[in-house]
């Protein structure tokens, strides 16, 4: 098991961990505390979703569905979580819109890009991958009526009137119905839809159900000292950078989050493994939009500190447009290298564009 | 003929009229005339339908698609022509809305769940699915030129500058024309662009073409008498369930005008006859968009008082996510009962909003 | 070669040129100035594109598709250089604007009309189709994110933030960047990302080089020479016409420019030969956002009157919704006319919409 976990150079940065505690006990305030519990929480990722893939082995295709799909983006739903206990609201939502940003623009278009360098084009399966990016723009509809409504009517963001807390809180409630449905046909039908069920199939050794379950009790845990570290101490690496809370959700949390997407998708993208590749990114934000958010608006009415699902309007924007750049992109069943770099251009002029938020906007 | 009526069960609701002109006669202001007007009206549109297909056999293929065609939607039409008569100019718009939303996401979303159930995929013909989404979608855009053109430039609903109403008359005129092309081509290339032509080919026995026509103006006169006491009684009805104007016609109207492609939708979902299940959704929803709210705008300019395009912010961004969800899911040519249930859930969200949605706004 | 010139009926409009010029001198002020230069830039565009394709023959696959994609807008291109110099900045964001919907709405349109007249229905090569829209789509989205953020965040036009110039000029250099990718991929998989290869491959004779390169010369030195005059008397015929600077840029400047896209992609359709009619239309609007604007924000800079990519907001909805009705029609790999008949009838009402936008909006 030991030797699974080394054999991966990224999870070196565990080491980091116990850094960002030294400094945070030396030294606090420093931005330094936020920057190590950062990059410490980028192996935790992939040590969470290396447990539940373990365990899903060891449970069968039924069981292990279910697992990958309730586990599979288990990272960002304890960073938002801690996030949310401490009231950081904006930074929640800027982090879910930066996930689905990230998956569909940056992990996609790296996997593009990479895949396709030396290659004239790479083919990958479309029926999956449209089927998967419809239900992406299924959940990210439901997930943004809440916001659209308010700013179609009200024309602003300023204007709250009560009736969309309860919006949001239905929203949620139906969009968890459609997810326990997907669970329940991953079940049943032995297919998970947002994952592709054979990912890592025969890759490395099977550990023990000790071994699989502590290693995802550790990655938990871990994962979430290290979210409050970072959750507690962003403060004054924002006043030191720079950065607006609306940024470091977008960007930093999002790429923190999805870095074991990341990895999986640009190294099976290497392999010409093209199918694997679009659907860890596109699954990955249909699971963000719909599991994830919803949980974290359901938690949040639950503690007392209600989130609506009201995102700022270039943040619904963005959403819109990676969701529908992703359909166009994945329609014709073919990448290569150019349309990676487009990808990517988008991605970092929108950056650019969440940089240029003025604060409080 | 009659044989033919009784064997279905929902037309046993057409014994609800006489019930309603009772009401009306007894107790006028009563809420339950609204609730039984609409109640009758529900088989009605499926006796339109009948005779328009009886008639559109002894017609030939040529001539029989271009009654289909014109039919297809009479008793949305009739609705709407009676209370746009009545000056509920709101109402009407609502009414298109709810209609192309409700084929979109309630009726389709509706086969692919209960066609779906038991079933690991369904799958449909993609050519034909998103030939039909695309005419839907250029349709929808030319509807909603004029609103977003106002919602653009003058950034609310308010300013109604006079080459509004010139904007929303010529579309009308161009749209009709585009119609008019696809009822040309459907005669001569006999293939009708919105539905398909074998719909309900072989079922059931053929009418002579006197008993044919008399279901198809029996229908039609039936229908126009239930929607005059329908729109007569609306207002106690609106008062007393607090609902308004805006949600009666995007959900209650709707949900009676498409009944009928509701029933035909479902029962050729759970057959397995996915590809007309979805023609049926779609192509209707395409109707209402090129023939049915065009031609309401010349009838309202016509009787001199004016109608224009103007739908609300909310109506536009409903339209525009519904039709972009349906071409999303018709592109990979598959379904299962979770994609039909996140159909529904968007639906419900939907509703829910339009229910929030503050009277008047 | 003057053969091949006089060969095509619509170069005797080259003729207009010396009488635009003789209009100048005689009666300054005319509005017949104005039409005669406009007139004879069509021709014009036509025979830069002559030149650059038997300049390309010469030069073999890898440097005839670099040519090809670099010189293929440059009548656009120069024209919208002449206005920038001139400080009609409104003029060449409208002109921007129009190239990309007119290549959409009416090039497309046309092609699928005149193509499908007489035939039941029309095919063309999917998988080309929809990867050039998708890179048509990227292209856009990375275009308007400037004007978007500004709309998104302060809801109007009017508010413009220092960060927006900054914006722009980053998002061209990004987008050049991306373009520069695409000509890299030409270069070396010998394949034109947004035009097709073999475009014109084998009809009519083939050109010294000197004769390519006269042409060529001949062509863009009197395309700058009308471009002028057109720009230096558009005043008195908007004057005269009605039209406002944002009409005369979204629809004849558009008209003009893409006169010689018009050409070959209607008698391709006619020919039956759609999958090159397709990626003429859709490729040159691609062009358009990846190269001819940013190459025009970074001129813009350059000479000290820096455009911004700031697009007023009909203009964004106009473009958004040809690019998404494009990859709806082009999603199907079928054309037939009616489906000609809708996208011409969305630009005629969007051409009204811009005809109607009071002046200065």
């Amino acid at each position: 098991m030991l030797r699974t976990i080394a054999s991966s150079p990224i999870n070196i940065l565990l080491l980091v961990a116990p850094v960002s505690w030294a400094l945070a006990a030396a030294t606090p305030g420093s931005p330094w505390i936020f920057i190590t519990a950062s990059a410490s929480l980028i192996p935790l990722a992939g040590l969470i979703g290396l447990g539940t893939e373990q365990l899903a082995r060891r449970a069968g295709p039924a069981w292990g569905g279910f697992l990958n799909a309730t586990f599979g983006n288990a990272a960002e739903l304890i960073i938002a979580l801690v996030a949310l206990r401490s009231g950081h609201i904006e930074l929640v939502k800027a982090s879910i819109t930066g996930s689905i940003i990230g998956n569909l623009l940056l992990v996609l278009g790296l996997a593009f890009f990479v895949g396709g360098l030396g290659r004239r084009s790479q083919t990958f399966h479309r029926t999956a991958a449209t089927n998967t990016s419809a239900m992406l723009f299924l959940g990210v509809v439901a997930l943004v009526v809440p916001a659209v409504f308010d700013l179609a009517l009200y024309g602003s963001l300023k204007a709250k009137p009560p009736a969309l807390d309860r919006l949001s809180l239905w929203s949620a409630i139906i969009l968890i119905g459609a997810y326990a449905g997907s669970l329940i046909y991953a079940f049943t039908a032995q297919r998970d839809l947002f994952r592709p069920t054979d990912e890592g199939a025969d890759d490395g050794p099977v550990f023990s159900t000790a071994a699989a379950v502590g290693v995802l009790a550790a990655g938990t845990l871990l994962t979430t000292v290290q979210a409050e570290i970072l959750v507690g101490t962003m403060e004054p690496a924002l006043a030191r950078f720079g950065f607006s809370e609306l940024f470091v959700g977008v960007i930093v949390i999002a790429l923190i989050g999805n870095a074991a997407e990341h990895y999986s998708a640009v190294t099976a993208a290497r392999r010409d493994e093209m199918t694997l590749a679009v659907e860890i990114a596109v699954g990955s934000s249909a699971q963000i939009a719909l599991f994830v958010a919803p949980a974290l608006v359901l938690y949040s009415f639950a503690i007392g500190r209600p989130m609506s699902l009201l995102f700022n309007a270039f943040e619904i924007t963005a959403i819109a447009l990676s969701v529908l750049a992703t359909s166009m992109v994945v329609t014709d069943g073919e990448s290569n290298w150019v349309e990676g770099l487009q990808l990517l251009s988008v991605y970092l002029i929108l950056a650019l564009a969440f940089y240029f938020v003025p604060h409080g906007a």
